[in-house]
């Protein structure tokens, strides 16, 4: 259900999206889930998380798919915490379709671990991302 | 400038649109390009191209880059016809970037024939095509 | 290890793989995964899937990220098989990164279930599908 | 013709380049043009010329498509230098699919400008990408 996301980041499908099969190739809703979740951290923390000293990484991602998507769908990519550690992050993710309903397509995971922006060693989640994500955690 | 085109359709960038230097690939730009133009043929002819007897198969495309973009910008599609001839249909388009005003990223051409979706040889734009191709021309 | 993959199949890095961050983003392991199974899929068949009665769509995926890629990269994907089931394959993946030796740079899984390719319904997995799949199962 | 392509850089097909119309869909062709490209310029130079001073930047592309692709599809692309200026190399590209023999599927552009990787402005191509792009001119 939607409102168990705290966030709902629109994103919109690509022609190119459509694989053969001509329905969103399975794919593409990592992209939607990388885009919702960095665009939504932008925001949120009003800084460019790229130029932190330290960056997300991400250790893990899952979907499953649920209901064929085709361009020019609109979406609404769900944005929950499960898990804010110290220096990871763990998203409950989901994509909903437009409608005259938001209609749910897919559910997910998503992982971030932060690491030093130079030596790639982990490191704690930055102050600004922590600040953000601790607004929609529990 | 924007009023050189009648249709200004907005696309998003996506995070991983941005390459190893840190700014949009110029890959991205042609599914800018690909996504506007379809978009806006669907939403201008009101029915899902990809079912009529003839599809728009890409013959030709160019970008000219001039000025970097970078995730997570908001872009318009800037669309114009320069030649609606009874085959094919020449797209004149431009890339730019929202902000206090829209800003000019790239400028491109799109050539779409037409082809029977079966046998894949060419023939006439379809009706519906013609039509909304017609509104924005000349 | 490479010995628990019956099949190595080789994927090419792309320019465009690497993201902001320079190294190959987590959305196109999964185009590594999709590619190398539908091609292995083909090869081994000796038929194109696609135009079969039943075709394959995804379920369910997921990837667990060891080690850093970047263009430009040669990889093999390790594809074994968990579990042939009477209407879905449960495919166990990884990716090595060619060198010296082959370096596991992530696992991952990938669930095909079968529908035809008209109605979309669930159907039993086609035969030239399942003795290419029983060939390397178990 | 192949031999007017001093390298043909192998490139293979992914089964998302597959577009709703089931053949490659016309933005791949570029990122194989850019993969092709970079590949070739890692490999004749021997550096990584993501860490060189100055960098490529794409300041114009073309692409002429004369023939349909499709997964699993292998393909050559032709690469060949039109123009070796001081700041600048225009290559001519071409896109081959491997068979019985190689066929034309594409003619393309790809302008490289090169800049300081800081402050982006124009400088003169490196010596390692100068000594390479003359082995291949005229």
């Amino acid at each position: 259900m939607t409102t168990d996301y705290p966030v709902l980041w629109p994103v919109a499908t690509r022609w190119a999206d459509n694989d053969h099969y001509g329905h969103v190739n399975n794919v593409a809703y990592y992209s939607y889930f990388d885009t919702a979740v960095n665009a939504w951290l932008i925001d949120a923390t009003g800084v460019d998380i790229r130029q932190l000293p330290a960056i997300g990484i991400v250790a893990e991602t899952s979907c499953s798919y649920t209901k064929e998507l085709s361009f020019p769908d609109m979406l609404r990519v769900g944005i929950a915490i499960d898990r804010l550690g110290s220096r990871s992050i763990v998203y409950r993710l989901a994509i909903f379709r437009e409608g005259t309903e938001l209609e749910l397509a897919a559910t997910g995971r998503f992982v971030h671990v932060y690491v030093d922006r130079q030596t790639r060693r982990p490191v704690p989640i930055p102050a600004d991302i922590r600040t953000a994500a601790e607004r929609i955690s529990g």
